[in-house]
């Protein structure tokens, strides 16, 4: 199967459209390449006009919905990454990810959370989906989502 | 207009002056380059030996000052680049920003404050001053800055 | 004396052993090289499966045992180096570090928990280890840390 099947199977599975126009605010943009390199800016799990999933994970939110919120994070990368490249061939590595969780005090479980974001890019490019990864507890995020993830990808 | 006249016109319309030495401590450089990519030290809003707005942005913190503190963060950011490279049009693009906002309990606006600094980059720079951002809200920072932007730019 | 040599003398001052494996759970990489530029993953004060230091600087954890978890993130940082390349030799900067910080209320000293890793650093590459730095104090850490740093480094 290729990577676009895949990405558009977890869509299916998780029930959202990605295919939507990804709207950004402001004098920056969700997408920068330069020498082969993509900087991604930091993606919420907003689908269309609503951030799907809010508040502070172990508070608001429970671990299972902050995963879910972390999955949608990633597959909006994927989507940006799709749209600017026209095929997701073009991605030769996934080389690094930050991720923001809004944390309830005393959550401790960033890690997992961000495990679901990992696994969703192990399923759609296989090994060169693996990644360096930085997670972190926040106090808050843009529009109280509970996560945010930014990447740096390596292309073709 | 050049890129440094309008560096200029924008530290008068702030009202401070950029081209007092820029302090650091430890055994780190505010700015590393390497292969042509810059990267810069996170920057506080520190004028000389004053950080000149400190605490929480949603609490100790209006909207409007926090994000004439991104705009200072990123003004010294430039300089910093200007000083190293002595003109700048070496600066090919602004890749990737990430703001951390010293963010009262509830507040969500983290975009909202960035935006000051994308508008100052894109006041300058123009296109190549269009970059990837995340922002966050942290919980605190060095020296009780509302706000701190760290930078990675293309150079000539 | 060689980078290794120090990096063995300064595992001996701290009174932890460095040489065991460096676990990492989830489908992501503790380093992803690509480019001659390694991406390390966020490293907390981990020796074996014991988180060493744990809770919040400027509450549960005095700055100077922030200061020693630092020193600890940077240990491991340099294992993983070391490992992955069999020689510190092959390293030609390290380019910038990310340090997060488990802040109590009012804890603004995050620059002061930095310069332990930015110390360490400068002690095992010298000049060669002299980085870009962004500091900043987070609500929560994976694992109760009270610091996590991820690097960005420049190989032969």
């Amino acid at each position: 199967m290729s990577r676009e099947a895949r990405f558009r199977q977890i869509a299916v599975e998780l029930g959202y459209d990605f295919d939507g126009e990804i709207k950004v605010g402001g004098n920056y943009s969700p997408l920068v390449v330069h020498d082969n390199i993509a900087y991604i800016s930091g993606q919420i799990p907003r689908v269309g006009d609503t951030v799907v999933v809010q508040g502070a994970v172990g508070r608001d939110v429970a671990l299972a919905q902050g995963q879910l919120a972390a999955k949608i994070c990633i597959m909006r990368a994927v989507a940006l990454l799709l749209r600017k490249f026209a095929s997701l061939d073009k991605i030769k590595r996934i080389l690094s990810i930050d991720v923001y969780v809004q944390s309830a005090d005393g959550f401790t479980q960033q890690s997992e959370v961000s495990d679901a974001a990992s696994e969703v890019l192990y399923a759609i490019f296989g090994e060169d989906g693996v990644h360096a990864r930085t997670s972190v507890g926040v106090f808050q995020l843009p529009k109280n989502a509970p996560v945010e993830i930014s990447l740096v990808v390596a292309t073709c």
